[in-house]
This record gives structure tokens, C-alpha cells and sequence, in this order.
């Protein structure tokens, strides 16, 4: 997608060029399809067609200048790594590849087969030299949600600089202590690594900063309830995939420029596709980029995507940090709580994420759910079960989906998905 | 396996009669085939023939009464829960049914397909109401120890009394932590539901009943260093699985006398297979009863097993609590720092487990590890990757197995199975 200017960084980066020239190829090809065939788009997903065009080129540029000016760069692969800490301490905060089947013959030497997409994806880019955010980063840090993950980082350790972050399985105050002593640990740790002091002022306008790009997704999640949807599901989703390595300050005024059109567009009883289409809440585990795969299925078959009930979504951006607290520690507490509010699956039990499917199935004024797990997520395969009885109950119709990143079932999705949304009309 | 006079109580267990008729004679031809068949087996282990003939009989029965006698019942399915507090409350501590494939369609209505055996078993074992341990509980405890049994509790606890108990994933300060407050969380729950306080002097005696019970396996497994090996893998995973649900004294003390017996055959140079036998050791999951698969095809083919570097094996019986503290503060300290002192695959890093097998393949003299893990048990199958690494440089054949409760893959097991063991030749 990059142009060939990048050529040089991307050698200094050690990335494979041919395989990562084919990547770039494939992924552009990719998005054209899915993306850019879309008609009626809003004129503010140009700049998302360009954050996305430049995913490997100039966004990569940026994180180098910084670097070059003293900044660290933090990688990630999950929502409990508290960005604000990351901003506070004066690094740049950022999503890792692991959204396209790369490197997986390399991966299945360090995890076993049965290991999800995401996880083998993230592993494959790094043993494969295909992702320059990897390739970045002074410290990634990992956690604890799941078997898959936890057990992967041991040997992802061996490749990159690894800090884990231990996030605990139930929410009662003992496990609230000891995510207070990570948050604590992930904040020294920070400090020691840019060799910055995180002030009170410093956590304070970071944690403005995060709750700003959180509250325009807020936004754009909640325009999202007009009929028509003013808006693509791919799109959305799109949005909150580049919110995860965009710089915050542009991405965010980005989304509220895009939101103001949204507004227009619903004022005027537009959208992309007519009133009365099925509403589909997508629900489960995140979609990466280029992860594009069930959105694009689903809105070729009829139905519109209102939401994203997914890490990639609105487990990211549903609670702010409370901006009350003006001293360290009060910030600190705030910041835990926030974090500790997250609904994943690794929790047990983790009913508000019940609950919270059902107020957006209410809000979203969603037909129906299409649940997501990526084959061999447990945590989230599990919840999937227990979701569709809660649903049934409710009368909500749920569609339960386990795939990976592959397209051999792409035929057989869509025939289950059309048949699906045919149920909905 | 047990007489038709059990069938009163069975009834009153609201047992699937004709189905748990069914499957104790399946067991008992099992058993029969794999353990009886046996030549030169010690006298001792007619103790545990009449044990597990009796395994849903007598032993039931003793459980009825102890109930009636006001007695409560805990059951488990994990190392990680201190029996020794329960039996200071009184309790009786049992390990719940899990070895077999039962149930396991009703099992799949509540749980992934893609879930280990083991977890669809106790499952399947509730639902097709099968286990009488299970129906005679008054309360189980459940942990989180990996995701499959975490969220398997969840949908669990719909159809039995069940307490989590949360098993931190890391091994510092701020775990140890959770974990003491876990474990005074059991504390109270087990006098609250028993009625009965824990004093000291109950768990300094709870304590030194347990230690014996460890003490005892110890002395066993120390034994078995003997070339020729003097008891079979078989019978002494027979033995580690008896130990979870028979009476601690009445077991360590039949234990003890088959020591006895195992140091006069050590004594006469006698043994179960010829001196040379290729010697395994056992690595990964839990056997639970009558998962007896592995050892067999593995003793059909040559090799002799002389350890089980598993829960039912030496990851329950290798640490003592220490006997040191006479106060409640100080002996709850000594629970807490042996139960954290597991090398289970929950933790991340878990590097106590690569050496405890390398120290294991030394003392027991082991030619090769069979390392055996559950399909779908993320933990177990990440860690054989790092594991077989390990044993490949200090020079230890290691053969990775993945499998489940069915019979479908024995033939291919055993071909296998006998190429390494040909190789150890």
C-alpha cells in the first residue's frame, strides 16, 4: 500500500522486503474490495483510506522521528495495557500486528496448532520480519487473559522485549489490590524505561487525552443508532482498529470531524443502506487489522453492522478514567478501577458483559447478534453459550461463528449468514 | 464393579441406574484387561484392587455415613485446593469424577466442543448423572487455573454448589498475596459451611495427616529409581489416583506396607519388567480414574513408566507444608507458600517445572519423556513445546502426545509409542 520511499527504513528495520512488498500487495488489494467498492461513504473516511495506506509507511516514519527524538515506543496486543501510563511517561502507545494469517508454519514452532488466529498472527509477523510496528518497539507488553496468550509471550519473550502485566480473573477487592500493584509496577517500569518521571500534570493530560479519543468513539458509537445507519460497519470497525496506533490528537479530531458529518447525513435521513435493513451487533473477540473478513461477509448479505461489542470496539471505549482526581494516587485509582470495569471474558464470573450486550442490542436497535470467536478462544467460545441462552430468553436471535483468519470457510459463512439475516426481515 | 447391593443408595444419589450399571462393567472389564492381566504385581496392591472395585460402593457408602454423621463433603478437581483445610473443618476431601468419556453430548450443550476431556468428563459425569462422589458433595471448589475449567465452572455451577477459588498466574509478592486471602477465604467458607472452627491444633494435625499421605507417595516414587523397576507405572498411577478419594490414614498406611514390600523385592534384584527395560517418564496432564490409555499402550510396548510428573503424580506430592509453625498466622503461611509452590503450567513463567523434570529424569534414571497433554489444554501443550527444547539439549528423547478419552487414536499411539521406545533401545 506504502509507496517504495520507505524502502530504506524498512531495511533498517530488518523486515523481509520481498514478503513484505507481497504483504503490502495483498493488503491493498484487499482493502480496494472491501473498502473503497463501498458506495455513499462519508468524506471523512479519507483520512481513514489514508491512516490505513500509510499504515506501514508513514505512520512508521513518525514513530521513527520519534524515536529519534528520545521517545520509546510501547507495543501491545490487548485493551488492559493503561495507554495513558504509556502517554504520562512520554512514549508512544501502540497496537501490534496481528491480524493476517502470516508466518504461521513459523509460529506453529514456538505455539501449539491449536492456538488461535490472533496469537499466531502476532508471533508470525515477528519470526516472519513483516511488521514494522514489532520491529519498533523498545517494550511490548503483554498480560494475562488468556491460556493462548500467557503461554505464547514465554516464548515470544525470547524474540522481543517482553514486560507481562498480570491481569487478575475475578474483580473482588484482593484482585483489585493486586492489579493496583501491576498498574503501580507497569508505571515504574515506564518511567525507568523513557527515563521520565510521571507527574500528577502529566497523568492528568494524558488521561484527558485518552478519555477524548474515547468519548469520539462514544460518539460515533451512539450516531450509530439512527435508521438509516449513517454509516458502515467495516467503517466503524476500521475506525476503531486505527485508534489503536493512530497518533490520539489527530485520530481523535479526525473522528469528530467525520462525527459532524455523520450528523449532517442523519439530519438529512441518509445512510448506507435503506431504513429498515437488519441491524447486526457483532460481538466477541477483536478483529485486527486486516481482520475484515465476517463485516464484509455480513454487509454483502444483506444487513448493516451497528456495533462492535469487542475489544476492537466497545470494550475499549465504553468507560473513561474519572477525571476527578488531581493527585498521584487518586489518578492511580482511577485508572485501575477504569481498567478493572473492562468486561472480558477472562473474568469469572463476567456477567456485565451480559448486561452490556443487552443495553446495546436495545440502544443499537439490533435485530440480532453475530457472535465471533476466533477457534480456540475459549474464554470467548464459552461466554458464546452462555451469551445465546441470555439472548434467547430476551428474543434476540444470535448467530454463533468460529473462524479464524483463513478464507477456506468464507462460502460457508455466507451461506450461514445469509440465511441468518433472511430470519431477521 | 461393585455388588448390585449398592443400588438402594445409588437411587437415593438419583444415579442414572441402568447407565452406571453400564458403566461399572465397562470398568471392570477395563480394569481387568489393563491391571489384573498384570504378572509379579505386589501383593500390596490388592489393597487398591479392592479400592477401585469398590470405588462407587464402599467408598460411597463411607461417605454416606460420614454425612450422616454430620460430616460435610468437598470435592475437587485440582491440586491447588488445601485438603488440609478442609479435613481441619471436619470435611471429607474427595477428588470428583473425570477420566472417562461420559456424557459428553450433554457435556456440549454447556461447554465448546473444542474443551479438554477432562472437563467435558466431570461435566458429562453430572449431567448423565454417573458420579457418586459428585451427587454425595456438599460443595465443590472450582480455580482458575486455566481458562477451559474457569469458564466451565461458570455453566457448572448451574447444576452444583460450587465456590471458585481464584489461583494467581504469577509467583510474586503481590500474588502471594491474592493468594493468602483466597485461601482465608476457603478457610472461612469451609467452618461456615462445616460448622466447625478451624483451630490450630486441627490444622497442625490436618497438616501432619497430609504431610504423611505425601511422605508415603514420596517414599514410593523414591523407590522406583530401583532398576529393575519394582512396581509398574500402571499400579502406581493407580495409586496416586487412589489417593484423591480413599481415606488418608486407611491409604497411607496400606501405601507404606507395599513400600515395604517394594524395598524386600528391590532387595532381591526383582522387578516388573527385566533389568535395562527402557525406563519413561510420564510428563503433562492429569490421569484422572480410569484414564489408564497411555501407561498401557506405553507398557505393551516395551517400556516400563517410572514417574508422573503430573497432578496425580509428583506435582501433588513433591512439597511437604512445612511442619515448623504451631500458630494459625504461621501455619496458614506454611499452606500458602507450598500450594504457590506448584509447577503448574497456570504460571507464567513456569520454569520450576523444566527443572523438576530434568531432576526427575536423573533420579528415577529415565531414557526418554512421554509427555502427554489433553487435547485443547493450551497450558500443557505450549509448555511440551518449550519442554522438549530443553530435554533435546541436555540430550533426553522427549515424545509429544496429544490426545483424549476416546480409543479412536490407540493403534496409531501405539505405533508411535513403539518407535520411541525402540529408539531408547
Amino acid at each position: 500500500m506504502s509507496a517504495t520511499s520507505y524502502h530504506a527504513m524498512w531495511e533498517q528495520l530488518n523486515l523481509d522486503i520481498p514478503a513484505h512488498d507481497g504483504l503490502l500487495a495483498v493488503l491493498g488489494k484487499f482493502y480496494g474490495d472491501i473498502y473503497l467498492s463501498q458506495s455513499g461513504r462519508l468524506q471523512g473516511m479519507e483520512y481513514l483510506d489514508f491512516v490505513l495506506s500509510e499504515v506501514h509507511g508513514l505512520r512508521i516514519k513518525e514513530l521513527q522521528d520519534a524515536k529519534a527524538a528520545g521517545r520509546k515506543i510501547i507495543g501491545t496486543f490487548c485493551v488492559f495495557v493503561p495507554e495513558e501510563l504509556s502517554l504520562a511517561a512520554g512514549a508512544v502507545h501502540i497496537g501490534l500486528c496481528s491480524g493476517a494469517e502470516v508466518g504461521s508454519a513459523e509460529a506453529e514452532q514456538l505455539v501449539p496448532r491449536n492456538t488461535c488466529a490472533l496469537i499466531k498472527s502476532f508471533i508470525g509477523f515477528k519470526l516472519a520480519r513483516l511488521c514494522p510496528f514489532t520491529e519498533s518497539c523498545d517494550l511490548i507488553i503483554g498480560e494475562t487473559t488468556c491460556d493462548g496468550k500467557k503461554k505464547a509471550y514465554e516464548a515470544f519473550a525470547e524474540h522481543v522485549p517482553l514486560e507481562i502485566l498480570e491481569v487478575p480473573q475475578r474483580k473482588e477487592a484482593a484482585d483489585r489490590t493486586l492489579w493496583k500493584s501491576e498498574v503501580l509496577r507497569l508505571k515504574t517500569r515506564l518511567e525507568e524505561l523513557t527515563g521520565n518521571t510521571i507527574t500528577a500534570e502529566k497523568l492528568q493530560a494524558a488521561i484527558k487525552l485518552v478519555n477524548d479519543k474515547r468519548r469520539a468513539l462514544q460518539r460515533l458509537n451512539r450516531l450509530r443508532q439512527a435508521d438509516p445507519a449513517p454509516i458502515s460497519g467495516r467503517d466503524a470497525l476500521l475506525i476503531n482498529q486505527v485508534s489503536f496506533y493512530d497518533d490520539p490528537v489527530r485520530f481523535t479530531a479526525s473522528i469528530n470531524t467525520l462525527c459532524d458529518q455523520i450528523e449532517a447525513r442523519i439530519a438529512g435521513g441518509e445512510g448506507v443502506a435503506p431504513a429498515g435493513t437488519p441491524r447486526l451487533l457483532l460481538s466477541g473477540c477483536p478483529m485486527a487489522v486486516p481482520n475484515w473478513k465476517l463485516p464484509f461477509i455480513v454487509e454483502s448479505s444483506g444487513a448493516v453492522i451497528v456495533g462492535e461489542e469487542s475489544c476492537i470496539g466497545t470494550r475499549n471505549t465504553r468507560d473513561l478514567v474519572s477525571e476527578e482526581a488531581t493527585t498521584m494516587d487518586g489518578m492511580i485509582d482511577a485508572l485501575v478501577d477504569r481498567y478493572l470495569k473492562i468486561d472480558c471474558a477472562c473474568f469469572t464470573p463476567n456477567l456485565e458483559r451480559q448486561a452490556n450486550i443487552q443495553t446495546m442490542v436495545k440502544d443499537l436497535k439490533a435485530d440480532g447478534v453475530l457472535h465471533y470467536s476466533l477457534m480456540f478462544c475459549q474464554p470467548y467460545e464459552h461466554e458464546a453459550i452462555k451469551i445465546e441462552k441470555t439472548l434467547q430468553q430476551a428474543g434476540v436471535p444470535m448467530l454463533a461463528i468460529a473462524t479464524d483468519y483463513s478464507m477456506e470457510d468464507v462460502e460457508q459463512l455466507k451461506t450461514r449468514i445469509e440465511a441468518f439475516v433472511e430470519m431477521l426481515k
